[in-house]
């Protein structure tokens, strides 16, 4: 048996239903978590590798640090509220934080398509600048390739980041714990749906604009005030439903939510309507969900309130229990229904 | 004036010349080099980051770190001696390495493009997890992208890397002496002509394996027995010549080469000739070059030939005098050129 055909055997099996990839399978979703459980999480394995969570908790020189990484793909490169350059400081910074990391510094790989015009990189340069200041983050180190025109699509970016963890407390699934409350940190879907109208040519009647913020000073000012926060995951790709799934699976708790406690604009909800979208799925890129222990959840949501970027901030929702991995919707008429993390793709390069 | 004339007039002129980006603006030359030196690297000015050096050395919670990273784009993803994966692996590895730094954590970022057989991505990452064993580190975070058939070209791969700095002196071009020793680990060019010649479709004799290698042990192993080392670099795009060019610019100094003692294998040699390169301009991914104190020197090339991956190493020249940043070379027939960072763009994809 040649070495090629050996190889051909030992590709995991599951894959076999879709060969090739798909554009769902960077959607956030069930693919995704598919191709990263089976294909890239078993090569990778290790202590320090956690498939399920957005960035690696280390000690490294005596120090304990967060580590994480985001490619950017988004399409168009310049949207309401920002720019792929945004959103490329914006995503890994909340990943850090997300690790109960104060965000320090950040590389920047670019790969440029061939006949890409200079002053859009220029312009998305000066976007991440100003997005690094306003994190209070550092480039240090960067890279710049080339590839020839329709090979690529103008620009992506990857950024990595580091992070310092100053509060001992793991945050992560592992220290999800029963009874938890479920904070969000502000009205759901704005990113997500401000790059479809822009993509797709729809006019509202008000320009949705994108949330894409940093979530560090929200998030870390819950760990700075004592808040028992046992677990936080901001709300990309697949949104506050894939998010919560993945945590409950990786928790094996059920979780129940309230819909009439999530808060989504009015326009968001139009929006959603006519593009036959659920807002529990559409990406954010400044929204968060925290799990904090039950004697500190109003304390938590008056911090989170009184920061501009949480004043939308509500209790959605609590552990149900440990057990079956679950998370139900107490819908706005009194039903309960099975949430589900997203399946095939709703919205390709959304980040 | 609306805010996109501004930034249009802010745009720095001198990319005037190429409005658009070329391949060659990623080729690791001259053009390379002005893209950053106008474009990025004014954008990210802060005092960690310096654009003549592959990765940055920090002081985080306590710790001496090295951050690097790097987007790999080469085609064809398979080549012999490697492919995509071990590249991403052993390219920052080295970069680390290049820093002082002992690699430790590597996050990766796929790129994928819709269509890609599940197979080779798994074919890729069971690479990646071979190379990082053998260098010794751990994949810790990741991410993966899907773009639109037609927008990326099978697999792009960004890795970045945190190593830790053991030793106390720093390494890098400021740190550069008159009559320093400069020290090449083996012989030139291999995986730029391996790459081409799989490419073109080429055949000679026999075939040229890339020399793709993680340079950690080899590298640090100097630093571990107490050589003074004043600045190591890896020969990447643009090869010899764009490093010690960029070098001689960034620490102000003349260096003279002896091409006799260059080591060259002969294919490789008759490959430059049928395809127009010169060797000291062809991309490695195994080989790098160390600024050592003279008196150090002869111990250094020791160390170096008693590790396999520096078997061919060889003195190939030295720091000659402070001033005008200069590189020159006596050639094989006694007669001396000015050797020139590479201008255009002749291997483009390289890594």
């Amino acid at each position: 048996m040649s070495a090629e055909t050996q190889l051909a055997l030992d590709c995991p099996l599951p894959i076999a239903d879709h060969p090739q990839i798909l554009l769902a399978h960077g959607g956030g979703g069930r693919l995704m978590h598919q191709l990263i459980e089976r294909v890239i999480g078993p090569a990778f394995a290790n202590p320090n590798f956690d498939t399920r969570h957005d960035g690696a908790q280390l000690i490294l020189g005596g120090a304990r640090l967060a580590f994480s990484t985001d490619s950017y793909v988004v399409q168009p490169l310049f949207f309401p509220g920002g720019d792929i350059g945004t959103l490329a400081v914006n995503g890994t910074v909340n990943d850090l934080a997300m690790c109960g990391a104060r965000p320090c510094y950040l590389s920047a790989g670019f790969i440029l398509e061939e006949g890409l015009p200079v002053e859009t990189l220029w312009r998305v340069v000066q976007s991440m600048r100003r997005a690094a200041d306003a994190a209070g983050v550092q480039f240090v180190t960067g890279d710049t390739k080339v590839v020839d025109r329709g090979k690529g699509d103008g620009i992506f970016i990857n950024t990595a980041g580091i992070g310092v963890i100053q509060h001992p407390g793991k945050v992560g699934p592992a220290q999800v714990q029963v009874d938890d409350v479920l904070l969000l940190s502000g009205d759901l879907g704005r990113h997500g749906i401000a790059i479809m109208a822009e993509r797709e040519g729809l006019a509202f009647e008000s320009t949705i604009v994108s949330d894409c913020a940093p979530l560090a000073d929200l998030a870390l000012g819950l760990l700075d005030a004592g808040v028992a926060v046992h677990c936080m995951r901001d709300l990309t790709r697949g949104g506050l439903a894939s998010a919560l799934v993945e945590i409950a699976e990786a928790a094996g708790v059920e979780i129940a939510l309230d819909e009439r406690s999530i808060p989504v604009y009015e326009e968001v909800h139009g929006a959603c309507e006519i593009l036959g979208l659920d807002p529990l799925h559409v990406a954010n890129e400044g929204r968060f969900v925290s799990f904090v222990a039950p004697a500190d959840a109003e304390r938590a949501l008056a911090l989170l309130r009184a920061h501009p970027l949480g004043a939308g901030a509500a209790v959605i929702g609590h552990v149900e229990a440990r057990g079956y991995p679950l998370v139900t919707l107490r819908s706005q008429i009194g039903a309960t229904r099975i949430v589900a993390m997203l399946s095939g793709e709703q919205l390709p390069r959304i980040c």
